[in-house]
C-alpha cells in the first residue's frame, strides 16, 4: 500500500494543476495510472452504475470501501474517494473517515447535500444542508483522522441548487475556515462563466477543485489560469467503454464473430501484464518457479 | 429475481443457436440484455481483471456471489457463471453450486484442471484433473442442486493441455455420463479445425458449447451448422472496453480537455436511464412522487 | 431456502403467541431453530455489537444482507431483518425491501426514527420521523415486495421518546391503515403498563408484537392475553454469551488452563454436528464417500 | 489501526508465556483484550461455525479479511489470523500474506496439510503436504511480506496424521529453516506427552507454539516450562456461549420470560460502552455535541 495522502499533499503544493479520472474498480485505476494521471477519483456515480443502481445513496459505505482497498493496493497514485453527503450525519462521516485513511485512500470529498442525496446531473430539486450542519460534519470528519496528510474535500452544490453565486461563496468560506483541506465547486452549466465568477473572488489558500462534465470545452490549462488546482474528469471512462460495448455487441450479433472488431479489441496478453504487474518481479519469478518445481 | 434455469433450458430446447457475452458486474450484464443476447458469461478472467489480480483462483467464491447477485437483480436473461474448477474439491463444488443456484444463477461451468488454476491463455503447462475425480466432482454437484432447471456445464481442457482429441472426447463422454448438462470443448487454436475434429465425433444428446476467442474467424452460424448449440463471446466486452479507455485517457491528457471525445461518449442521461429501468415504472413514480411530497 | 414468508403468515394465521430470539448470525439462527423458538430476529443490536461498532446506522445494508441470507441458508423457521429506519427514505427503503426479500427473508422492521437512528435503550433524545412522511416509507416498502407472503411490521416509538399513548395509538393506526402486516409498540419501562395501555385501546386487525427487553417478568403467556401475536427477545442471546465468555476468560488466565472451565464448554463434537447439519445426509455422506475415493 | 506486528515480535523477545484465545468477530476480539489476554487468535473453526458450514476451506479469504479487518481496528493487542492451508498453492498464499499485513494483522498461520483442509479434530485421515511443496508456500509467503516484524507460523499436522514424533521434528526443522517464525506443533492426544516428546527435542532458536485444546489439563506455565512461548485456547470463547445461549434460550421457553435469567445477562449497558469504546473520548463527544446542536 502506498502512501497516498503524503504524495497528494506533495501535488497540491507542487506548481502545475492536478488531474484526476474517475473510476469503479481496481482496474480503472491501474488504467488512470498507466496512461499518467495524477490521482484516481473514486467515483460514486460510476460505483451505483456498475452495480446498475440509481445514484441516490444505495451503495453502501462497506461495499464502497472494498472497491478502493483493491484500487490503494493497485497503483502508487493517490486514491481521492467520492463519499457523496458522507454516508449519514457527523458521527457516520466520521467513521467513515477513519475507514478510508485506513485502506490507503488519500481523501475524501464530501458534499453539502442531505442523506440520501441524489446525482448532481440527474433532473428534480436538490436540498442543501444547513451550512452549520454541515460544518459539524467537516469538523468531525478532520477530528476522525489519524494522520496529517489525509485530505477532506468540501463539495459546494450551491450551484447546481441553484443557490447562486454568493451562496456558494459564502459555503466555500465557511467550509475552508472549519478545516477543509479543498473546495471542490460544482456547477452544470455548459460553459465556465457560473464557476469562474466564483473563483475569481477566492481569497483563501485553500485550492479549488473543478469538474468540467458539463463545461467540458475549458481545458485544464485554462482552469488552473482561472485559480483551479485540481481538474477531475469524472465519468468520461465508463461512458466511453458503454459507448464501445454497445457499438461492438451490435457488431457481433450482425456480423455473427468477432472478426470485424478484432482491431478495436485490445490483446489478452495486454490483460495480462496489467492484471500482473500488481506482482513485482523478483517475487513473481519466485513463486512462478517454486509453483512450477511443487508440482513436479 | 427471474427464473434464468427455466429460461436457459427452453434455449437448449429451441432451434438455433444461443449466444452469450461476457460480463464482470450487474452494468455488463445490462449491457449484454440490452444489445440483444441471449445470456450473460460471469467470466472469472474479466472478474480477476477488475479487481487487477492474476486469473489464478484469488478471487473467492463469496466475492463472484455478489457479483452475479447483482446480475439476477439486473437482468431477464440467464445468467451463466464461470467458476473455473469450482472452489476447490467435491464438497466445495456442492457449496457452491448450491449458493449459485440460490442466487437466481441458470448454470455453472466447471473445468476439468486442478484448484488453483491459472487461465487457459496463459503461457505454461496446464494440469488436467483425473476424469474420476472430476467425476465425483460434477456428481457431487448435480446432487447438490435444488431445482430441477439448474444446468452444469462440464468444460473440458484436454485440447488447451495438449493431449489432443482422443483425450477431449473420451472425457466429454464421461462427463455427459456422470450428468453433466452440456459440455464446453476449450480450444485456443486460430482455426475452428481443432475444435471441428472432437465435435464432428460427438453423438450424444447433450449440447456442446464453443468460446471462439482465437478462433473468431468462425461464425456462431457456421459454429451451429457443425453442432454447437452455444456461442460464448468471453472476454471481448472488458477488451473493447480497455482500449476505448486507453485512446480516450491519452486524448484527455494531450488535449487538457473531452471536447475531442464527447462523440465518443454515452451521455449521462443514457446511464441514469439504464440504472434506473431497475424498478418498475409505476413503483418508481411511486416512490418520487411520495418522496418529493415528503421532503416539502 | 425455505419460504420464511409463508411459514410467517401461517404462525400469524394460527393461535398462539410467536416467539423469536435475536441472533447476528447463522450460528445464532441455528441456535434458535435448535431450542425451539419460532422465528429468528435479525438483530441490528447485535449485529453492530459484533463488529464493535455503535448501534447507530452504520452497519451497512450490504453487511446485514450478507448476514441473513447465511440466516436463510441454515434454518427453516422464519428470519425478520431489524432494518432501523429502513437504510435511508423511501426510495432506499423499497431498495432495501427487494434485497431482504429476495434472499428469503420473512419480514423486515421499520421504525419511524430519522436516519440515523440511535439504538432505542441509549440515553439521549430520540427524534420521530413526521406519521406522514413514515407512512410514504411503508408504502414504498410494500409496492416494492414481490411475493404476497413477505411482512413489514411498523415499529413505534412514541413511547420510546416520551410522545405518550395517544401519539403511540395515533401512529399504530396510520401504519396498519398504511399497509403494514404488524405493529411493534417499543417501551423501555420497567414494567408492562405503559404498553398495555396502547395494546388495551387496539381494535384493528393488524396483530401487534412486544419487544420484553426492560419489562422482562412479564410472560409470552401474559403478553398473549393482553392481546399481543408475537414476542422478541431481541438480545439476550448475546448477553448471556458475553457473561459467560467474560468468566471463562478471567478463570483461564487465572488458572493457566481451562481445566477448571471444561463442563461449561460444548464439545467441538456439538458444533461439527451443528456446522454440518446444513447438509442434507444422503448428500453429505456421498460427498464425503466420492472425495475418499478420489483421493486414494 | 495499531502495530500488532511489532507488538508480537516484542512479545516474543520478552520472557514470559504468550496467551491468546480465539474469536471470530471484532466483538470477541475486544472480549479478549478486555479480559487481559495479549492476543486474538482468528479462528478459522470459530469463523466457519458462525457462518453455519463445515471448517473445510469454504469460508473464503475475502470473508476473512472483512473480519481481521474489523478486529485490528477494535483492539491494541495482536491479531493472528489461522488461515488453513494458505488459500491456496504459493501464489494465493503470498496473494494472502500481502491483504492480511496490509488490514494490520500481525502473523498468519499456515498449516502443512493440502487444499481444502478439514478440521484437525474432525474423524477421517488428514492428509499432509509434502514438506518441499510447503517449504515453497513459506518461502512466498515470507518474501510476499512488505515489513520486517509481520510473522508467518508455520503448523505442523504430522501428529494430528499419525505421522509420529519423528515426522514432526523433521518437518518443524524444514520449516524453521524456510523461515517461519515460529512452530505450532498441534496435538489432539489427551495429555500433553505427545507434544512433550517433540518440544524437549527442539534445538532451534525458533519459538514454539501449543494449543491446550485435548490435552487441557496443563497449564501455560508447565507448557513454558517445557519450553513453549506461545499458548492459543482457540475456540473455547466460542464453546462456552453456546452452552450459556443453550441453557438461557431453554429456560426462556419453558419459563416464557427472562426473568429467571436476568443476572446471566450482561446488561445493555455494558455492551453499549464496549461497542463505544471504540470511539476515543474527545471525539466521542464532540461528535455527539455537534450532532445536538445541529439537530436543534
Amino acid at each position: 500500500m502506498t502512501d497516498g495522502a503524503s504524495t497528494l499533499r506533495r501535488l497540491f503544493a507542487c506548481a502545475g494543476v492536478i488531474r484526476l479520472i474517475g473510476a469503479h474498480n481496481a482496474l480503472g485505476a491501474r488504467m488512470a495510472a498507466r496512461s499518467g494521471f495524477d490521482g484516481v477519483w473514486s467515483s460514486s456515480f460510476e460505483l451505483s452504475a456498475s452495480h446498475a443502481v440509481p445514484d441516490a445513496g444505495i451503495i453502501a459505505l462497506s461495499e464502497h470501501l472494498e472497491v478502493v482497498r483493491a484500487m490503494c493496493r493497485s497503483v502508487e497514485i493517490p486514491v481521492v474517494a467520492d463519499c457523496d453527503t458522507g454516508y449519514g450525519d457527523s458521527l457516520q462521516f466520521a467513521h467513515a473517515v477513519r475507514q478510508f485513511e485506513a485502506v490507503g485512500v488519500a481523501a475524501v470529498c464530501v458534499e453539502d447535500k442531505r442523506f440520501p442525496k441524489i446525482n448532481s446531473f440527474a433532473p428534480g430539486r436538490q436540498e442543501l444542508a444547513p451550512v452549520e450542519e454541515f460544518v459539524s460534519k467537516l469538523r468531525a470528519g478532520k477530528q476522525a483522522q489519524r494522520g496529517t496528510d489525509f485530505c477532506i474535500i468540501a463539495r459546494v452544490e450551491a450551484l447546481i441548487a441553484g443557490e447562486g453565486r454568493d451562496e456558494a461563496l459564502r459555503r466555500a468560506h465557511a467550509y475552508a475556515d472549519a478545516g477543509a483541506d479543498a473546495i471542490l465547486v460544482h456547477s452544470k452549466s455548459p460553459t465556465v462563466d457560473e464557476l469562474a465568477d466564483v473563483v475569481l473572488s477566492w481569497n483563501r489558500a485553500v485550492p479549488l477543485v473543478a469538474v468540467p462534465t458539463s463545461y467540458y470545452r475549458t481545458t485544464a490549462e485554462q482552469l488552473a489560469a482561472m485559480g483551479i488546482k485540481m481538474v477531475i474528469y469524472a465519468n468520461q471512462g465508463l461512458r466511453c467503454a458503454l459507448k464501445a460495448m454497445e457499438q461492438a455487441y451490435a457488431e457481433i450479433l450482425r456480423s455473427g464473430s468477432t472478426a470485424f472488431i478484432e482491431e478495436r479489441l485490445w490483446s489478452m496478453d495486454a490483460i495480462f501484464e496489467l492484471q500482473s504487474d500488481l506482482w513485482d518481479e523478483r517475487m513473481a519469478s519466485n513463486v512462478v518457479v517454486q509453483g512450477a518445481g511443487s508440482e513436479s
